[in-house]
């Protein structure tokens, strides 16, 4: 089997058709028109081997992985996933890794809607680079560097069950499937872009944990920020194994993919009624403020926060 | 320096503003308009370190070829180039690599005018993934399927310098200038985009040797082709050291990044004369055909070709 009957078989075949992709998988390049009114949001995630995931993984589910880290970007922008082109490296021709790794990619996809438009297929150590694209009405993407002193900072959902389950499998234990499946297959946020496109002043995913992601927030927004611990939501089993370490644990600890985000002051009932009519659920955790740094207040005072979240190239 | 700061001093600080960018590298995502009436084109090439060009590279020269092998593919589809984003893998935090890397990706970016819109930064094997966009007005994109028997086939410059430069450094051999900088230094054809638009039905680059994408152009098209021997252009140095194999060394050696295109056969004279009014060149070197396959018309007769390009599985 040849790179063009493997693209065919594995990612040609089982691409769904969108109606604004002219031209997908097989020329040079893919072709695609933007509906009016609408601006396209793109983003890139490279996962590697023995890097982001085990080499031992199943195919499956480093493919489906790998789709759902890359829609909580896009759903941090408030976008709604449409496309994705895929940048596969492999060290060899491995027809059942490779129908395992379709199998999981075109799970993903489709529970999107997702159109596979293009990418490339190499020889090399096993890296897979996915990118994907998205569609926000114009103005209505939500950016990093919104926010302003005196807006309130949301969390969509509780952290700490994937970096849970990475501690877990550091000790060579084997995480509870809960936790395993935090870590496998994040949930990205989807749900609330609507949300977010009407009162999100600012979002960003929580990928590297909620201090070093919200401080990256501020940075680009030009503020500093206030939590309030007792208001942080905490996985169930974090808080069980962790204990009186959990908040601090979560809030370091990395692969969450729920979206932290910032709205005005003026729009908390709004929102939290928006929130409950469609069942879901946010989290209020702390107010954007005009000094630089992030603060903890807890109990027993204010506490100042060293962001150390993931960093590819140092520690 | 961190994966951040690596961003910010080799990548964004040099990227280049364009008018339809509206958040570039630094969010989750990157937020883009396209202009009315037009369409984009993607496309995407991943250089594995081993594979694709030799580790002991100059980090300049690998960036800068990415840009142009990319961008070739946009010719192929006769799209502007306008945006790029980039997905690259490092061993290590080289600071001294990464500038040159830097230097050679910022020189073929801003050749074209394209903006770095974002990407990923990661640790492990060295591999680069760039993603390129363009834009073509609506309807005006040239596909490889667009071809029809009686089609004139067209070459858009010589064949064989890339790959006579590859054939002497497999040998061990110090290939002149010339011809190392056909391999390094692809020049994309963006030249003939407007030519492209107007007259091509059909249009493909030549990466893996004009016999396999001519091939992949007529399976594309539903037809098959014949080529005139005695029309092919060849490099001089070809010529030179291959002798009387320098027409086949040409049609299987990859590398060239030459268009081949096709137009309506009552398009001979106009295209003759738009190309001349421009200063470019367009080679008549063949006729698509019903008759699948490929077939070469010489001075003894008549040869079908077994195409044989580069395969990145197979061989």
């Amino acid at each position: 089997m040849n790179e063009f009957s493997i693209i065919d078989t594995y990612f040609k075949k089982q691409a769904l058709h969108h109606p604004q992709v002219i031209a997908g998988i097989g020329d040079d390049a893919a072709c695609v028109k933007i509906p009016e009114g609408f601006e396209l949001l793109i983003s890139t995630d490279t996962l590697v081997a023995g890097v982001h995931f085990l080499p031992d993984w199943d195919a499956f589910d480093i493919a489906l992985r790998s789709v759902l880290v890359n829609v909580s970007d896009l759903a941090a922008m408030a976008a709604e996933p449409v496309w994705a082109s895929l940048a596969l490296t492999l060290p060899q021709n491995d027809q059942s890794w490779l129908a395992r790794f379709s199998a999981g990619l075109h799970k993903g996809l489709h529970q999107y809607g997702m159109a596979l438009i293009g990418g490339d297929t190499t020889r090399g150590p096993l890296t897979v680079t996915l990118t994907v694209y998205g569609l926000a009405p114009a103005g209505k993407a939500v950016f990093r560097s919104g926010g302003s002193p005196g807006d309130l900072i949301w969390l969509s959902g509780p952290l700490g069950a994937a970096a849970e389950a990475i501690e877990q499998l550091k000790a060579h234990k084997q995480p509870e499937k809960a936790l395993m499946d935090a870590l496998l297959y994040p949930n990205p946020e989807t749900g609330i872009r609507k949300l977010l496109q009407t009162y999100a002043t600012a979002a960003i995913d929580i990928s590297d944990g909620l201090a070093a992601d919200l401080c990256h927030l501020c940075q680009a927004s030009g503020t500093g920020a206030l939590l309030f611990a007792d208001k942080i939501p905490l996985h169930p089993l974090t808080l069980e194994y962790q204990g009186e370490h959990a908040l601090s644990f979560a809030l370091t600890g990395g692969d969450d993919y729920k979206l932290c985000f910032t709205t005005k002051a003026s729009d908390e009932q709004t929102l939290k009624n928006a929130a409950a009519a469609q069942s879901s659920e946010c989290w209020l955790i702390g107010v954007l403020e005009e000094e630089p740094g992030l603060r903890v207040e807890t109990s027993s005072g204010l506490s100042v926060l060293q962001p150390s979240g993931y960093d590819h190239f140092s520690g």
